[in-house]
């Protein structure tokens, strides 16, 4: 019976179809809820889809508690699946509908709860494969990556701080802080560039090229770390196939040679 | 006879080259068509282009129905041809012209028509070689870059709710629903930054400031993806080449066997 | 003689050096004019610079027609010197000077005419060997960016064209034609996104979303294209210098293997 | 008791981390500093942290002056230790606090000074191994890299001139000077895109178009230049693993030899 109900949770490719279609039906109506000519007009329907959802989701977490102590991945332990990371999300996509039955709470708390809805997003990795290459990449980059983005940060907190200086008197409001600074460094070495910060005396014009300049590295940086990460991940594919395939065989004695 | 016919449609390069030239006066006219000062004035020339295009395209596109069953790619039959994309699009680039006639038509209907022969341009596509090295390209990558798409958009979901929680009091125009704040998302992931919509408050800012440098790896990725792919082609271009010259040969009786 | 002048004018490190520093004041110049606080007092210096350069820029001309007929890389021949790019170049920056001493000229003409002193930054180009590296970087992936930025134009083309029928009746003074059209996907395409133009209906941005999107591969594409290319580079430099050394020797009897 | 206070600077990792705290623990109050519902009334908390800090960095300037003398990275020499990078840094980070104390100094003086406390963040290279990988790809890259942004320096010459002369009408205080226009030529280039300067004739987008284009070109050099130096380096690293490996036999004697 139990591993029945295992194979059918982690197996059975119709209801895995079946949770992924309420997680994306989830996501769009939470996207549709913000509309408030839908809201109030159909509000009941959204609501049903949280009631229907929150149950179907209830009951999966608890089976999957249930089977914990078979599987394997778990190390057979129902504890283990607790406080695995996919345990914590299935726990943290249900929790905020029950809280506010239970405690007297203030609105305002109701509605982060209710945004926790979101991570039931994150339960769509729960089978991926194909999420596997992506994220090797990021694992292979992550010390190179990392640095960078140091390197970037040194360099956001130097160029914010120098404009805060140069900047500050012509446009006091736009640059009051070094904090206000640093919206204009991030919108500024990313290229994004919205256009409600820039430099207007000369001396912060001149800087503010260096840095966009600069910022150019800053872009290329992760692309190149991230490009070599690819062609890595590549190689090692063909290399692996290769590497059973070339020997050559005499066609006159038969002797198989290794190249 | 009809040999001959299909020997001009597919192999004559003056034929090929007259089609391209009147698809790109087509374009040209379409362009020029959006100016008022241009369409009053001279509205007959673009109705002459017009009319002079449509006969030739529709001589041309029952010419190959005609000649379908003998060509070997659409299989010798004519239904393959009427059902493949390019026979479609051939379809797609007179019809517009015909329905009119034939139907009364509401104004509107008639000005989605027009646009309609914008799809003229896909008529370049027929013959071209050169593009298919970058059709290549996206062909191979096309897993990697789905999930890289995916992942973005996921990733875009998750900001625009944030921000839409986050920003919604502070400026409720600007994100107003779910919608309005996914517009936000996309230009600043992208980079884009029109500077219409954009975080006033700390806590917006803050936010949007670590999306943006997420979003540097979001760009990261697809470039990572297709440059490795780019030399990949080169590669195997080189590998072909070489492979006429990897001889072995054999230590026992000295036969040279090619690989 | 002739030949001592060759040397002097190709060879002479100091003249060459001299050429090249007369060419950055020149810029230099051109740029400072610009501004009307400096052009008034200081305008007699700029005239001196100006009058001095094109005398020693005429005289260079003149030399380098003369020793033409000694000078291999112009085959010896000075017509060939008269009409290959540099010598040109080299007219092309002293005649702005003359033109308007012999005719009378109407001040737009000459304005233009000034312009051209611009030309003078390509005598640059003149002994440079470093910038040969990107030229070849860019002659190898000459057909595949120029599809990809044909590619690029026909979904320019197309962005622009819906954009107009879509936009063109919300905002008909930024849409008013598919050229206002094709400056907004030139700015979202390339990601520049000055913020001047953006549509503003739910359709529009739709369209702008996918647009937007896909403009991500379109800077991927010659990112990738040239990234392997500049990858190719290194390896034939490794290769070549590879070739010579791997070979080893047998310290017992001598025999050397090529590896 | 002098190799006792050497390995204490420079190998004792508690020590290390406990100046790096120090450091970051400076750029946060410089940051917040520069709120000024912060500064007013907490000042004294500041103050206090610079007087502890300079005490602090003063001490340790001292003792590596001191220990210099048996430093074999810095030969052994206390003049080398004085003015290698990390000595006049380190000297640079406490001076700007000694010299209002000594000399009267003018307030804008003093407000330069009290900014070059920033240079303190240069500290935390002084032990940084992991920089070193991204050191070592700009350093291999520095010929190309320059190369590239020379070129793109004459792009930003020509195309902001030519934006001078055929914007500076129009547009006569966005486009007063070349300097103006360098300034729309840098945020285009880059794909920044501010929004403050764009081009409103047909001829300037034209021109703003053709240059975005090129532009992207730009951005792909440097990107394309630093993911063949990080894909070079990836290769090195497998390169000596496999060094190993590649043994030769000589035909001759049966000697195996090492390459």
């Amino acid at each position: 019976m139990k591993r029945k109900t295992y194979n059918f949770l982690y197996r059975n490719k119709r209801f895995v179809k079946f949770i992924y279609g309420l997680i994306v039906l989830n996501i769009v109506a939470l996207v549709l809820e913000s509309y408030k000519e839908l809201r109030e007009p159909y509000g009941f329907i959204f609501d049903a889809i949280e009631v229907v959802s929150v149950i179907i989701f209830t009951v999966e977490y608890f089976l999957r508690i249930w089977v914990a102590d078979i599987n394997k991945r778990m190390k057979k332990s129902r504890f283990v699946f607790l406080v695995s990371p996919m345990g914590i999300i299935d726990l943290l996509a249900i929790l905020p509908f029950y809280l506010p039955l239970i405690f007297t709470m203030d609105l305002r708390v109701v509605r982060i709860l209710r945004l926790l809805r979101l991570l039931r997003i994150f339960k769509l990795g729960r089978y991926s494969k194909s999420l596997k290459s992506i994220r090797s990449v990021f694992k292979e980059t992550k010390a190179d990556l990392s640095i960078a983005f140091f390197v970037g940060f040194i360099l956001m907190i130097l160029s914010s701080t120098l404009m805060y200086y140069i900047e500050g008197e012509a446009q006091p409001e736009k640059f009051a802080t070094i904090g206000h600074s640093f919206w204009w460094a991030i919108a500024t070495l990313t290229t994004v560039g919205y256009g409600d910060v820039y430099p207007i005396t000369a001396m912060g014009k001149l800087l503010s090229a260096v840095i966009t300049l600069i910022g150019i590295g800053f872009i290329a940086l992760p692309t190149g770390i991230i490009s070599s990460a690819f062609i890595e991940k590549i190689k090692r594919k063909k290399r692996k196939r290769k590497r059973r395939k070339i020997t050559c065989t005499c066609p006159n004695c038969g002797t198989t040679i290794k190249v």
